[in-house]
């Protein structure tokens, strides 16, 4: 499995094609964006940048590269020998990972020669989708679980490694304090849990001896699963035998018990008060069972005693989350050193992507620092935050806002500059700060599970005379 | 990122529990089952045994893993050091892959000592789970679609390039005829399909060029993509000049149209009208936008004109799959050379597993070559086909049947005996026909979209009262 095949095959066949055509020097911009909000959510939480940029700058198409694309037939001698030297030479601007965006807006710009923006477009989309879904999805959990642990424990339930080592990065950034996934927790130094499994407790003869078993060798904040048998009859009473036995006199007083099946409102109640008449007020208690962001917000709503959170499935491959629709359009061509938008007219309305090469504006409010829109630009428009600025809605064009007291933040920052990457991507730990610093310039409006308030993003009157133009041509 | 970090952390740890417990060569059995049906569907293809053998045969602990697992903490050197030697030596016996298989019902099984078993789990899981759902999703959509060309597009809205991979290759399996995923075209040959985007089309000045170039540079099978300006004002009448004016002078006559917008229905009976007044009987129309088997299903009823259906999110992240819930469960343990099977009593009846080292024995009638239903037995139970055969149901025992004239089919295979893979997986084409093959030996019942027919899965007498002085324990 050579990663520079991981290029769509009609892609390919198209590079080759403009190869072939001359066409290939000559540059574009496109905008990779998202279509939708999952989940129908207020916003998404962009991520995937980093994977891009690792991508961008190891792409090579290697001997075994050449041999395969050989194999697979249809592509012309020339286009494999350009292919051979292919070395990405364009630029790209995107928005940093962590932001919150919504639809329509460009969250990566690449301006290259076209045959290279062909290459880039599949693997720019599988980073983007995914990870930002995840993100999003993250952000959502733990925002809901309101400072409680949340743990991701997606791996098992993702779509291989890449996506496993993905999410649980991902994850980690819209708000997770922690991951069971191995390679991330060696890759980038995200907080590990580790968690005891049913097969634990059924290798030995009795749930007893496995949980005493268990604290003895593994004494750093040990978790007991209460589940296999009967968590009321057994589980507990075996846990508090074993906390008093053996964790207690050792002085270890960093304990859990895990509940992973039965009603998590009642049992965790039920459990908490076992556990706090035995006078174990600091042993914390953990539930898992395809948790997402509803069935947490529900669960604490009825008072359910919780210290952390699992999530698996839910951050990995959600059946609620619908998708992003991530997709990447060409906007605008150089034309003898003009730049000249350019606009796909589909038959659905909501498919027309935003022509031209653009400059986002988000747009905070001085006096309470929220973020009141997004304003689509031209490339060279700039703002002047000392003068009133009026936006409208680019459907309802009647419907305007005057801002005074506000500054603008241009959301995209150069990435590849002249195909040398000329950013650095922050730790994770960084991004995921960032990440809840620049959620909290959202209105909770925004924030909301149902029927949340749509955040603006507008067009200048310069984009939206050149689109309109462009519409009726 | 090492593959042999896939294991979860906290397997890893519970590993390392178990080597230092003087456990670690006890032999226990693991089953992996599903526990739903994707759609409310009646049937899963299974899918996703190639990736496991592969990862099992090349997996080993090498020094950068070694190091690895040091800095994320939490390992005993003792541990580190078995990794490093670590050889999988135990049996593996799995279903086929492109069998029909239902809830509940081992599709894998391993036998193994106890430490190799936890550090399996989390691959075993993650291949199955992935590509399972999507070998199902696939055969549902080339069901509906009726022998017209189904094409895998789903590489870009995938979770990553192992995910793109195994995905257009269960896709096949599934059904599909082609892929448009390049690494699976190379990788395992499955047929390729070759697509223009909008932006050939916006590269251009003009459709009309766009469409004129692209059939000179790529006159083998080439597909005009007629929505980026108007379908039916610009993008067929453009399609229909340049075929007649190159492709047909050229004596090319195998070519299409493609439709990705705008209602299907409506817009495939305005092309295939415009062509065939125009005498282009053989141009094929190609739709896609978001299809899956419903749409597809209400558009053919609907009478759309369509040859080829385009397949992208649905296969790889559908938001309606669902998921099949993969578990992987200990179900049994040797102790002094008898094997003694456990079971894990939840709270939630559904979460029961079935306990015991089993095999799956499906029965077909051989009047009808139907399968009639599986049937879970104690690894040792054989059964006789010459006398007639009880089964029963195991909830309401009460529903019995009658088998007379029916044979059994054994449904799990060795795969890997003491450590050793013994087992050649077919050719992704030959797995496809099996597959096809399988299907028709289901009932139409079983196949329905909407409130199929819940195929049994039963328990042999023996194994039922197994489980059921189990359960009392």
């Amino acid at each position: 499995m050579n990663k520079a095949l991981i290029s769509d095959y009609n892609n390919l066949l198209m590079a080759d094609a403009c190869f072939r055509s001359g066409k290939y020097k000559e540059k574009a911009y496109f905008d990779a964006f998202f279509r939708h909000i999952p989940d129908g959510g207020g916003y998404i939480v962009f991520a995937g940048l980093e994977t891009i940029i690792d991508y961008i700058k190891k792409l090579k198409f290697d001997d075994e590269a050449i041999k395969q694309l050989k194999q697979c037939g249809g592509f012309s001698p020339e286009f494999l020998e350009y292919l051979r030297k292919f070395k990405f030479s364009g630029n790209i601007f995107a928005v940093k990972e962590g932001t919150p965006v919504f639809p329509n807006e460009p969250v990566i710009t690449v301006h290259a020669p076209l045959i290279e923006a062909l290459i880039l477009e599949t693997y720019i989309l599988i980073s983007i989708t995914n990870q930002s879904t995840a993100a999003t999805k993250a952000s959502r959990i733990a925002r809901v679980a309101g400072g409680r642990e949340v743990i991701d424990f997606s791996a098992r339930k993702s779509h291989g490694i890449h996506a496993a080592y993905n999410i649980a990065r991902t994850a980690y950034i819209g708000g997770f304090t922690a991951s069971n996934t191995t390679l991330a927790i060696a890759g980038y130094g995200i907080p590990h849990s580790g968690h005891m499994s049913h097969a634990w407790v059924q290798m030995f003869d009795s749930e007893y001896e496995a949980f005493r078993r268990y604290c003895e060798l593994c004494p750093d904040k040990p978790e007991l699963l209460v589940d296999t048998y009967s968590v009321l009859q057994s589980g507990i009473p075996n846990a508090i035998k074993v906390i008093n036995e053996f964790l207690i006199p050792n002085g270890i007083n960093n304990y859990s018990i895990r509940l992973d099946s039965g009603d998590i409102t009642y049992l965790s109640k039920k459990a908490r008060k076992m556990l706090d008449e035995a006078g174990l007020h600091e042993c914390k208690i953990t539930v898992s069972n395809s948790l997402d962001e509803y069935i947490i917000r529900d669960i604490l709503l009825q008072g359910a005693q919780v210290d952390s959170f699992i999530v698996g499935e839910q951050i990995s491959d959600s059946d609620k989350a619908g998708s992003v629709n991530a997709v990447y359009k060409l906007v605008a061509v150089e034309s003898n050193g003009e730049i000249v938008p350019r606009i796909k007219r589909s038959e659905n309305a909501s498919k027309i992507p935003h022509p031209h090469y653009k400059k986002t504006y988000r747009l905070f409010d001085n006096e309470t620092g929220t973020a009141t829109a997004d304003l689509l630009c031209v490339f060279d428009e700039t703002i002047d935050e000392k003068k009133p600025l009026t936006i409208f809605d680019p459907d309802f064009t009647w419907k305007q806002k005057t801002l005074t007291n506000f500054h603008a933040e241009v959301l995209q920052h150069t990435i590849f500059k002249d195909g040398k990457c000329v950013f650095t991507t922050p730790d994770a730990s960084e991004i995921r700060e960032y990440c809840k610093d620049r959620l909290d310039t959202l209105w909770d409006e925004v924030k909301r599970f149902e029927n949340p308030h749509n955040y603006y993003v507008d067009l200048s009157r310069k984009l939206w005379n050149i689109k309109n133009v462009l519409l009726k041509m």
